[in-house]
């Protein structure tokens, strides 16, 4: 049989129009921190997320009573009630309720991605569950990683070519995207040491400058929850799937 | 000592904006084949060559008597007197001509960086002329690679690598550019059997469905060349460098 579903990864935003396909499950991917954070989040049951682009809905969204999440290159803003460390999700402060959630890079990277078949939020937190999905589903993939400020980084590219590599098993599906390769490659070698490979992206470095960087070993940590995030109209409502 | 001046990598010209530094010296990539065959030209004493963008101003330079370079998707174009095999450009075609040279990723890439305080022409042929010219300057660079129509490709980002690994040896150049780092641990990955590797490479399937992977071994040999070709206004010249 040919394989029939293609898989393919975008490393930044600022290349989304180029692999844009409209027909695929799109897995969005913020490793450090925000798919974690939202991930946790519904792992601790939040009631639905909602991903907004900008500083003024949040504090809109807060002005009228809603609990949210908001930060810029890893630090609070004073009128949220917490940043986007999966740690704060906490489930004596989301359980039951919705979120409002604006991070650097993550939410926007959602948005983009808001006409495709399907839009997941993945994490290691859900990796195998994603990939159980996507199997079930038989479709294009392409994996959405929100970089940095358009650039490429190492934490998602990285989480990619793990997932890529999982669902490149199934014989149905196939790639010819260099990215995705280079990906899986990358994978291949940071896996017997997974932290200590992450110890070089700048990502970490500006973590660990504000402190922040409590977060990197449960970051990537496999497979905590079967909860999958999905995309519905404006909102992320939590999926479960076995 | 501090180190100094920073390498940065650039994977496709659809990222160029975040990377964009006009104090750097800006190497362009398009292993396959645009920078490969330009520093070929140069070996065989092309006098300089004039990148134009669109199809239409080679053809207005054919009008004019010029020699044309110029393919689409690695497609010879009917009015051209050839297109980008580095074997194209013998010496006894190019020896102390001009020559007006058109193709899909590589001229307008090479364009885009004109701002730069220089643009180089970087390909394994001239790898470590190029490394020595860096060091010899002591500034910022960026490794700007052609990519293929604004996604990411193996082969160049290899080359991102290779350069990157030659250059950070010198103490006065740092990185903190995760793509600069991946760039760096794919090479070392693929380096012990590179033409092994670029199998997968997207291009090279491309190349091989069109019967023009002959080039593929030429255009990953090391230092056929010391010469550097240079920006200079709208045409690329060459530079002596040793």
């Amino acid at each position: 049989m040919d394989r029939k579903n293609k898989i393919e990864v975008c490393f930044t935003p600022a290349t989304y129009d180029v692999f844009r396909n409209d027909e695929a499950i799109v897995v969005v991917v913020d490793i450090l921190r925000a798919t974690t954070a939202i991930c946790s989040a519904f792992m601790n049951g939040a009631e639905r997320i909602i991903p907004v682009g900008t500083l003024e809905e949040a504090k809109a969204y807060k002005e009228l009573g809603f609990l949210v999440a908001a930060e810029r290159d890893g630090i609070v803003k004073d009128f949220a009630d917490f940043g986007n460390s999966p740690f704060n999700f906490t489930k004596e402060r989301v359980e039951g309720k919705p979120i409002v959630y604006s991070t650097t890079n993550g939410t926007n990277t959602i948005m983009m991605a808001k006409d495709s078949y399907k839009v997941l939020i993945g994490a290691y937190l859900n990796i195998s569950t994603i990939s159980k999905y996507i199997l079930s589903e038989q479709r294009d993939v392409l994996i959405f990683c929100a970089g940095w400020k358009n650039k490429f980084n190492l934490e998602d590219s990285l989480f990619a070519g793990a997932l890529a590599q999982q669902v490149l098993e199934d014989s149905n599906f196939y790639t010819i995207c260099d990215s995705a390769l280079a990906s899986i490659d990358l994978w291949k070698m940071a896996k017997p040491n997974l932290i200590g490979y992450i110890e070089k992206a700048a990502q970490r470095h500006r973590l660990k400058k504000n402190k922040l960087d409590d977060v990197l070993e449960f970051c990537h940590t496999q497979n905590l929850t079967n909860i999958i995030p999905v995309l519905e109209g404006n909102y992320l409502v939590p999926l479960k799937f076995n």
